[in-house]
């Protein structure tokens, strides 16, 4: 095979960044979802009458597995280790709001750790109830508070 | 082992439920998500100058990927085939909207498929972008149509 | 490249058989196991003091997740669909006792992967209360009754 | 969204234990389990003449991969490096005996990943020799020792 | 969310191509695989003396759990049953030759899947030889032959 | 269980070998694949005429992924980070030729990474366009150079 490689241009082309050269330091991120759910879904979750199940429980557990899932579903994710992780579903009058928070100590944030468990734990409960609503959807996934690596600590502040 | 299982109240207990009962018909499901993105990013998106490389492309096979691995996300969910997948990703004023279409043939719907495709994608845009701008979320994800099965067609009116 | 396969003697060899000449047909196969527990753990577990959680209810989401992995994890199992699951524990003086049963119309029975599921759950279960006694271990994971399939109806009787 | 995570009582909730604050160190961990066979199949064993092909080099195979997928399999379970694997059965009177050691440099032991990989080989003898005799079952899966962490070195004593 | 699909060009996106609408027959595919070694690792793997052990056994399983990995190695690919998988890794002057034969009932061709078991199946030859010598490459991986669906059956002739 | 592992002969039998001895360095690798395409074939890849879609993106993100799922393909891979990889397709008039580079600091080297990277990225290539040309295959996986670990700076000479 002769130097095909030589005047490519890649401009645009996916990569996983190079992060060999920063330092494991400890990082966490917090991410939070919300499933709206019907008046009668959120009596349903009150009374523990979801016929499929404990929804919360089933929720906690897809998006604790789902954070050690990510670099299997975010193409350009780094492999690094998942070192704690806590989903706290909670449900309100609106349906059900997660908070996920993930630990590490790696080369690389757990930002999309934290984003993609909350995302997974509401496609749980969305799992859970559609049988009684299928509208059921999911609103703002988005990160709540980061810190380690090199930016620090960071707050939504909005 | 004596009986233990005797005198259980697994009222709330979490059980994948029994489909073999139902016979397999073409099931179509139809999931949108929206990626909310600052203006910069929208600028980005519109350049192809995202440093990560081409968000649409990881987006649509991060989706199609994710409708595959539905049932080791969701607890609950099915093994079933999956026979069709399409992301459509679209860069809008707003940020990227994303639909999401997953067709079987099978002995239960493809809804979770199309809405774990659907947020899967969103979340393989948020991962691209992160790095332009941390508050980037995922709004809206939610079921717009279904057909196939008991229920037959059916799509969202709100 | 010649024809290197011709004299091939693969006595011994493992291969995945052949079953596609089968016709899919509804299968159920139920498996149990015991975690052996001591008196502290069992206390532990009935007052639902196990500090990690809720035991019983990653015993079952373990459990039902382990049944579709099934083929990922025992190298010469098919891929077929799951169809229905449930997952079982029951605390009793001796432990944990775990009841899973798994159902699908499809071309091979279901027997490893209620096994699998019974294991998994019992894994799960050790996991949990491994740091109040790590002595804690797992008897008697056996198949308990099938049906479906060439062979029919089995029970145990033992 | 409000502040719906204030007055949350989590009792019971699972979650993955924050080990961040563990420095990593070189853990052993060994398992063993037993697979139970009648006479009938530790000839066959004995005589290579198990029609789905080499048992054992199946049963090491399964083990080794599934020490790595513990995580995928346990819910609460951390993702940490393997670094060393050696799964070993052997055909006795009884059955099968298998032995599972695990090695790695990280936060947490490796207790669960040995009893996962002496399951799951136990799980691909069964697998292998359940056409012979499907009454085979797997007893005392337990773990035999382990070293390094903050508890150090321990052997059974039973 | 306004509808943002509608003028869309989607030309050259990726898709999963949609199968609903073809029937299950039976398919076979054959692909082979040549591992090239030097003549030190063919004696090697003549005399059994490879210190990371049993090469064809490794060789086997790793192709046979490949042949089930499919969908999830290749983002487009179809989940589709696997009914029966051979793989045969001959010790030749020139390496490893493999032959991998898939076979499944379903909708859409299991040619992908021969493909990635011997693709695979070479990779685990080179894992285990990559020590005595690194330069062990994989040459001529192709399908040697198909049958089922619609384009019936085929032999490469070159 | 008596002690049936003391006088066991395991010689030939697979492990993971144990690198827990081995301080984590900077790894490097690079291999390359060729996907040989028929003049047709080339030709559509340079038109963005594939019917499937965005061939080297596919290849590219399939390769990425590839990466960090060597240890779940090959039964002997360790369990390890992986901190950049990059996946450099190109048509060529006899196909696309592939470069997959893979990072990590880590204990053991990350050659068996790239050349899944590339097998994989090769294997998307062919699903993309075996419609095509059913003939198209892959020749010459192999590493082209290494560096880090024991053994230092290594590049192919031939």
């Amino acid at each position: 095979m002769s130097q095909p490689f030589g005047h490519l241009d890649e401009r645009g082309a996916a990569r996983m960044v190079d992060v060999t050269g920063k330092e494991p330091t400890r990082r966490e991120a917090t991410a939070t979802a919300l499933v709206r759910c019907s008046p009668e879904v959120v009596t349903a979750l009150r009374d523990d009458a979801v016929p499929k199940g404990d929804v919360l429980a089933v929720a906690r557990i897809a998006g604790v597995a789902a954070a050690k899932r990510t670099p299997d579903l975010l193409p350009l994710a780094h492999v690094i280790g998942v070192h704690g992780v806590e989903i706290v579903p909670v449900v309100t009058d609106e349906g059900v709001a997660i908070r996920a928070t993930v630990r590490a100590v790696d080369r690389t944030g757990v930002e999309m750790e934290a984003l993609t468990a909350a995302s997974v734990a509401a496609l749980a409960v969305v799992d859970m109830v559609k049988g009684l609503d299928r509208t059921t959807s999911i609103a703002d996934v988005r990160l709540l508070a980061k810190s380690g690596g090199r930016s620090g600590e960071w707050v939504r502040d909005d």
